[in-house]
């Protein structure tokens, strides 16, 4: 059954080469008319980098051969890729990425590198020859706070420090979007936010303020410095997670590193590493020394692999080890299904999907098989003194989470959620940043209730929920059942959602299912962004549909999530080069076109401003037909002639 | 440019041939385990067609060996596809589906067969020998009401008339659900219905009630009789209308009919013929001929091809023949922009996108040009005595709509839509059946004001909405952008959904797209429905969940919208049959299994009904160690046996 084969029967070198390849690839291929843009902060080594979107000019009149032109402004847009969509970075896969924040955490003073790993199984695994082969070359040695001290983001919020991870975001956040000059790009309905406090421009000092209550969190391990900060909160940008990892069925190091950058390249702010075969530690050391996001984890996982798979075994001795090691490998944040507590378990008997959540199921059996209460429970002050020392932020998993919609909101679930905001309160105590895990399988309607309850049982802590899938009918388009669910819950106050891809119920998604789940959560976040009022969010929406009346189809691809499959549907229909910049499209042929009408339109109104006032007046006088006259004369002509020509 | 050739050099004989093999394949290929399956009504000839898709049993107990299991009920569900999902109907493509209707149209004695054609240009089309090689052979004569009656469905639910087509859909509309036995697959949340009137029970009283308030439409032309009937209404399960038709720029008569067939099997409740090539009078009689759903058209666009293309040149002498040219041909509802009205047109400058309906932006044309009142609004008196003559249903087209998300919800869409109320309430004077369409490009915070101002301006009439697309960022992906916009429009009480497919605003859509477009779609549709409690909706997803829940993967794979695809992508990762009958996923792998824990926990709580009492005083005495002990007996063991043997 196992086909977990990490060396594939090539050479270290061979697969080395493999993926430093592929990344020379990836660097060679950025997106077309894409600029890297930094944005500096308040000291040079605060440089934000983001994507920017060069336009091509706008034809207001002329012909053909003198065209008269309008330039068009670049937009700049988030960018998740990091050093990967810089094309003047220089990658070594070897090597890792450069580690941007080690400055800013020396600086503090307040933690130290240790003489070696202090989890024992790390120390086992470094001394056993045999994993040589798979090994990261050049691990840097671990760090860790100094004794007494604590190094988390909250708690230099709540001190009134505002770190350079925090103005990092307040300048990521703002999307560039000062630097837009054309009015009709700023142009943005009032959005519904649901008590989101979404301001003009976000400073540093909102982002820490933020911090400080809890509202928000900065997943930034000191051990991985060489990630991009990035915020989490209600009141930013909606972001995505990935889920990547290799299982005992499948897939090897090279292919979760290729899936970390793939993830990277089409917007994943996060990336979990959910790996549950031989070699997890290993390929944790490539994938976070790799990273230019976050890296999230499920340590239950590999705690149950050193009992070889055997929940019962588990011991909280072996849990500490595994959180000790992955603490000192980077990890930014890791899932703990603390709320899984043994009176919740039977509430579960009566669903139709019962337990779902593996992190749930492995504690439901542990502690009916002990009839004992959850050790994360027990031990969750002592999780969250590890944390503090690192910097690890603490994700809440929803172990009770339904597996199908009739499952949804019922006592099981929601009664974890409740314990989920009393540890919430545990880990703030211990200024440890939280978020909490939600849904799942929610019906359209049953959702809001999620986002609400959450925010109160939790205190605002930020909500990170998976989907919700709205409907369970339709597997192989999971990715849209739970975008929906994504959008509205994104739109009620969800800070972060975890993708779903095509291959979800079914199988592991390859790297085309990891690309169709992040663009279709990348639209559901975007959706809700736009829908909460986030400031410069439609933005885009707007440059492209300026883009899309003017014929600029390039323009139209390039500032599109996916420019290369919207050019190709559109060379489908119109392969000829020429269509490209031809003022009609496939739909209505060049003989009809209504965007060229509304041109009509418009060049009417503008020759007769007083033309809406007399129209109203309506009465088919003489001066009516003079009106219709003008028309004739301006209007009617225009693109015509273009067209003609064309 | 144009590529209009709808012979493809091929022969008459070749052309049918090539249709008729692609009936015949797709008639071999029905849903995997799935049945036809026929409820029949108050008479014999009324024959409700569904899709009955069979489970396999459940394994209880027992081993591989000697396994106990329990039968799983059939599963019925809504068939769109007609005879064609009938492997028992004899299709000819060139004969046509067989006149389910004919006989309770004739019953009526109200209306007539006509000599012949009453359009002048069918009369010419006719007699132009030039167009016999395109030509539907066995063209029937047309029918038409008798000198003053009216043959609308409204006009006989106002009469207290409970029609044969009623009762068709009654029996549709219910699902089949009374044939379900089994109480888990019968759970469901109460829905959240803003309004809407949801009987456990649909009556054929209850449809003629809908009917005579005009909540509800039966699009059904007498000169149709071919299409099985289907309900469009707020009160009934959410519809999805599929646009096919080639354009000046692509595709032939055989693509279209085999597109009309394609959109039935995938789930077309409606299909709408947007053809503007220079065949769109040959195309339609093969669609309506070969059509078991309704068929809607924008005669609009035909008047325009009769002016060649300028539509300054429009009258309504070529418009009212077009409409009785398609009236006889069997068209049964007709998009008609009657609101874009003169006064409205300059409100349309300042937008980004202007106007992108092609029929708004044809009448704005005209309306500036000639400085006249849009004559389709001064002929709307006319146009509904032509349409109760034949039970062509009205769908008030959106001239107005937003093509872009900073255009929505303002003044010109709103002031349209007031009209299209004025409208209704001429159309309903004639009892003539009406929908109202809708937007369009609406970002998700102001989707439901556009249900609650339809419902409000247009008095409940069914509201028919193209999405909307909540966000422009994402061409190529717009039947998800606009899913996410119709699953919310369609649970706030939008009766229809416009189906988008992943090409537009980018080109003509091929078989694939509009396949992907109706998935979309139709999750929807049953998202919505399940969010609004419509009686019967859930029990589609609770049988799969159940199937998930015990690993009966064929069972999954079938009673999903898209078997083949869900079947594919589990194939992907573990493509050996034993997997099928595995009891494990590709997710976890064969060591851990978050589904066999949870049937532990079913198991130790079944055992242990008084767990749940004793398990919250949670003291840790001797008695827990015992029940820690009869655990390990009871659930411990189960299925890990079975595994051992897998």
């Amino acid at each position: 059954m196992s086909t977990d084969t990490p060396n594939n029967g090539l050479s270290r070198r061979q697969r080395r080469d493999a993926a430093q390849h592929y990344l020379d690839n990836l660097q060679g291929n950025p997106f077309p008319n894409s600029r890297k843009l930094y944005l500096t902060g308040s000291r040079p080594d605060i440089r934000v980098g983001m994507r920017e979107i060069d336009q091509s000019p706008s034809v207001i009149g002329g012909d053909q051969h003198n065209p008269i032109t309008r330039d068009n402004e670049a937009i700049p847009v988030y960018d998740t890729a990091g050093p990967y969509s810089d094309p003047n970075a220089n990658l070594d896969v070897r090597a890792g990425l450069k580690p941007l924040r080690r400055d800013w955490i020396l600086e503090r003073e307040d933690s130290e590198t240790l003489s070696g790993a202090s989890s024992h199984f790390t120390q086992q695994r470094l001394a056993d020859g045999g994993f040589d082969h798979l090994r990261f070359e050049q691990l840097p040695k671990p760090r860790r706070a100094k004794p007494g001290r604590n190094v988390t983001q909250l708690h230099y919020a709540r001190a009134g420090i505002v770190t350079p991870e925090m103005e990092y975001v307040a300048i990521r956040e703002n999307l560039g979007r000062e630097r837009i000059r054309n009015e009709i790009l700023k142009r943005t309905h009032p959005g519904q936010s649901f008590g989101a406090n979404l301001p003009e421009a976000i400073t540093p000092e909102f982002v820490r303020d933020e911090i400080a209550r809890g509202r928000a969190i900065i997943p930034a391990n000191i051990n991985h410095p060489e990630a991009e900060p990035m915020i989490i909160g209600r009141n930013f940008l909606v972001k995505v997670n990935a889920n990547i990892g290799n299982s005992s069925v499948s897939s090897s190091i090279e292919e979760e590193v290729e899936k970390l950058v793939w993830s990277c390249r089409w917007g994943a702010d996060t990336v979990m590493d959910l790996s549950t075969g031989r070699h997890i530690h290993e390929t944790r050391e490539w994938i976070i020394r790799n990273s230019p996001v976050p890296i999230g984890t499920v340590p239950i996982y590999q705690a149950l692999e050193k009992v070889n798979g055997v929940a019962e075994d588990l011991t909280w001795a072996v849990f500490r080890d595994t959180l000790i090691e992955q603490a000192e490998q980077g990890v930014d944040y890791f899932t703990i299904h603390a709320g899984v507590l043994l009176r919740y378990v039977p509430m579960t008997a009566e669903r139709v999907t019962g337990i779902v959540s593996r992190g749930g199921s492995i504690m439901a059996k542990w502690c009916l098989y002990h009839h004992k209460e959850n050790f994360l429970y027990e031990h969750f002050d002592e999780i969250c003194r590890i944390c503090a020392q690192y910097d690890v932020s603490l994700s809440l998993g929803d172990g009770m989470r339904p597996g199908a919609i009739v499952d949804a909101n019922d006592r099981a679930q929601f009664a974890e959620l409740e314990t989920l905001g009393e540890l919430t309160r545990i880990a703030w105590q211990h200024d440890v940043q939280t978020i909490i895990e939600g849904p799942g399988h929610v019906p359209m309607h049953l959702v809001k209730i999620n986002m609400e309850k959450q925010l109160q049982d939790c205190m605002e802590a930020p909500f990170y929920t998976l989907g919700p899938q709205i409907t369970d009918v339709a597997p192989g388009y999971d990715h849209f059942t739970s975008g929906i669910g994504a959008a509205m819950i994104g739109w009620y106050g969800c800070a972060m959602l975890c993708y779903v891809t095509p291959k979800e119920h079914l199988g592991l998604p390859g790297k085309e299912d990891v690309k169709q789940g992040l663009i279709a959560y990348k639209i559901a976040a975007h959706a809700a962004d736009v829908a909460k009022g986030h400031p410069g969010a439609q933005i885009r929406d707007n440059a492209l549909s300026l883009a899309r009346f003017e014929f600029r189809w390039e323009d139209q691809f390039n500032l599109s999530l996916d420019p290369e499959t919207a050019k190709a549907y559109h060379d489908a229909t119109l392969p000829q080069e020429s269509a490209k910049v031809a003022h009609f499209c496939s739909m209505c042929g060049p003989k009809f076109c209504s965007m060229k009408i509304t041109q009509e339109v418009r060049d009417y109104a503008a020759a007769n401003p007083e033309a809406l006032i007399e129209i109203e007046q309506l009465d088919a006088d003489a001066g009516m037909a003079a009106k219709a006259e003008e028309f004739r004369q301006s209007g009617a002509q225009l693109y015509s002639k273009v067209q003609s020509e064309a």
